[in-house]
Order: structure tokens, then sequence, then C-alpha cells
């Protein structure tokens, strides 16, 4: 369970991602917005090195140079710094995506970019603090709602930024007419987090690097020698009707 | 973390899979297996039904109309029956898929059943409790060593089943040469994994049935129009060799 010690006093529900500047009079609203991402990124690296339950909030206060007593002005409670710390990764990732793709000449370029990045992340060793953050905060989420929505909000956020690029893809030619780029981005982050749970709980065991791979023939269409229709029950004009009627609502 | 509300004077290493025989002695040795068996379900109903955490010893002796003395017996620890859960549902699985796909005359129609199988357990509401139950033991082998080796080896016995329909696949022609069975099966659980994070986590938000459509879309190579190679950093080539390194191995 999340760590309630900080007093419910200092809780101002209607202020919460607003700093508190009438309380931090010296601070001009930018410094204020400087400070509170200092101690975002300060708390990340306390929960990648010592886990989801294991960070205290001394812990933060030490890493972004704070007193407890300045941290509750930028945030009541540990939740809302792992909220934040959550909505910041998201919000981040999209932006390092964003400036990525928007400078490819074309969508062919663009994916290539992506992959390229993806790959090497993949493999990064540190990925693996990532996943176990990850995966402690799966965990809480299924028994704290705000958390949950939270969390939901950052992966929806990610799935804009890849489903517009599918579009593009799409526009360009690059993907069939027939693609639901919302499914599609859906599919591509579900694997995401497959590959990085795989990577981290089956160790040695799994091929981290032949998957990928595999992943990278399916997509290209050269996994098969044709006639692979595994016959969805449902058939293929369902998933079509199902992004008419989204894209009719 | 795991209650260990049992004392260790129960604990006997030694005999940890083994029904201690000498204790029940009116019990043949294939009634301890049911027995053992039975106390494996209802362990199982219980933690799907109240999660990880919260399901009590009591609930579980409740479950299988057992004393908690009745219980010693078979296990003694409630991390030794989580354990026999995880191991006992990577066996019914392959088991139950193995049957499915021994009696389907080639391969083809082996993955068809497989797939049709697959997308009627995804989008059965069940699962959510499945997932919630992996999330959590997730979180729990991240500080126990013991779960996570008995988490990678239930994987390891999914993964071995499918890589043994993969290798068929490409025996009968319906996948190419090139294709690295055991690291296409490693894809594709963490497909299965992400898919079952994905809708347990983002709710409404994910599009579940389209995202499975995506994937057979992509699996039968019609996702693009062709020239979509994204251009690994390591090529073709290095799979193939990853896969070689591991044949001669």
């Amino acid at each position: 369970m999340i760590d309630r010690r900080w007093p419910r006093a200092y809780s101002i529900a209607s202020a919460r991602y607003e700093p508190r500047r009438g309380i931090v009079p010296k601070l001009k609203p930018e410094e204020v917005e400087n400070r509170r991402q200092e101690i975002i990124e300060a708390a990340r690296r306390c929960f990648l090195r010592s886990g989801f339950h294991q960070t205290t909030t001394d812990e933060i206060c030490h890493e972004a140079a704070i007193t407890p007593g300045g941290l509750y002005h930028y945030f009541d409670s540990k939740e809302e710094i792992i909220s934040a710390v959550i909505e910041d990764a998201a919000r981040s990732a999209v932006k390092l995506l964003t400036s990525m793709t928007e400078s490819a000449g074309d969508a062919r370029s663009a994916f290539r970019e992506v992959a390229s990045f993806f790959s090497q992340i993949m493999q990064d060793p540190n990925i693996d603090s990532e996943t176990r953050f990850d995966i402690e905060t799966w965990a809480e989420t299924l028994r704290n709602e705000k958390l949950a929505t939270i969390t939901q909000k950052s992966w929806a956020l990610r799935r804009q930024w890849l489903q517009s690029l599918i579009s593009r893809g799409i526009d360009e030619g690059m993907y069939r007419r027939d693609v639901d780029p919302r499914a599609f981005a859906d599919l591509l982050l579900a694997i995401l987090v497959g590959l990085r749970v795989g990577r981290l709980l089956w160790r040695g065991d799994f091929d981290l690097e032949g998957a990928i791979n595999s992943l990278f023939l399916m997509h290209a269409g050269r996994l098969t020698n044709g006639g692979t229709d595994l016959g969805l029950p449902q058939g293929e004009a369902w998933a079509g009707d199902a992004a008419k009627a989204r894209k009719s609502a």
C-alpha cells in the first residue's frame, strides 16, 4: 500500500497540480515549475533505484536536495509524486518521439527511426528498472483507482501519438487502407509491454533480440509463405465495422 | 510480502512436491495426488476471486473443505501453494493446447484452432482475474527468487509447446525457413501478456478486438503495401546467426 505518512492537513485537493505560490513567495512561477520538475526527476531516479515501495520520502528529499517542509509545497502525498512521475514519463516519451518523427521526411523514415530507437532501448539493461517500477505500479493500480486513472491516461497519451504516426503511414501508402490506426497502435503498445515483461521476468530464457527480429519480420509480412489467414471468428469485416462505428461516433 | 504465518517446523524441503504418505496413512498414493490437485484448484479459485495478498489460508481451507492441519500435509507455506498454482496453470494450459493441436490434420488447421481459442479466451471477462493474479505474482517475484524461478519455468513450458508447433509450421511450409521458432514463440507469448495487461489496465481505452484483428492482419502479412523493411540495426543475418549459434550449441 502507498505510504500515507504525510498528514492529510497538507492536502489541498483543488491545488493538486498547481504549485502553492502563496506559500513559496520568493520564487517566480517558472522557477516553481522548474523546481517541481527537478523533484519529479529526483523521485523518478529514487523509484528506479530502490523500487516503488522501498522508496521513502526522506530518500526523495535527499535526492532532490529539499526539506520535507519544502516538498509539501509541491506534493502533498507519495501518491501524488508517483502520479506526477508516471505522467511526466509519458509526456517526456511523447515529446521525444514527436521531435524524432516530425523531422523525418516521410512516414517510412519516421517508422524506421522509431523502430531503431525502440530496438535500442529494449536492449538497454536500464529498461529492467523501468519495467520493475511499471509492474509495481500496475499491482498498486489494482487497488488504487486514482493511480489506475493516471496509468490509463499516460498510455492514452502514447497511443494518441502512435495512432497519428500510423495514420500518416496510411495516408502515405505505407500501410494498407483497411488498417485501423487506433487498434494497431494499441497492439504495438501491448507488444512493447509484453516484450519488457518477458525481458525482466523470463530472463535468460527469453530471446529478446530474436523476438524483436521476429516482430520486424512479421511486420514486413515476411513470416509466412501466404495462405495463412487464421480465420478470425468475427471475420475481417467486423474490425472494419468497429473502426467505422468509432469514426461515426 | 508473502504470509509466512505457517510455522517453519512444518517445512520439509526434501519432500516439497512429494505428498507425505507416512503422515496420511489412510490414503492411497493416487488419492493423495487427487486431493493435492483439489487443493490446488480450490486455492486457484480463491486467488482469482480475492487476489494474491487478500487470500488467507483459512479461505483456502474453507474452499478445499480441509482443516489447516490437513493442509499442512500437502503444502507447508502459502508460497508453496502459490508455486503449485502457477505450475499447475502452465501444465493444464499446455495439456489442453497439446490435445487441441495434436488432433489437427496439419499445422495450418492447428494454428487456426489455437488462434480461435486465443481470441475467445482474450474476450472472456474472466481473463481479467487471471491477469490481476499474474500482475500481483510478478510484483512478488521481484523480491522472491523462488517464485521468480517458478514463474520463469511456467513460461518456458508454454514456450516449448509453442516452439514445437511453430517448428511443425516451418516443416509443413506454412512459415518461411528463416523463421526462428524459439524467438517467434517468445514474441507470441510476450504479445499475449501485453494484450492481457492492456485489457486489464487500459480498460475501455484499449481496443482489444481491434488489436487482435491487427495482430492477425500483421501475421498474415496484410498490413503493409510492401517495402516496409524497418531496417533493424543488426540486419536480418544477425538473427539467423543467433538461431544458428543456438542450434550448434
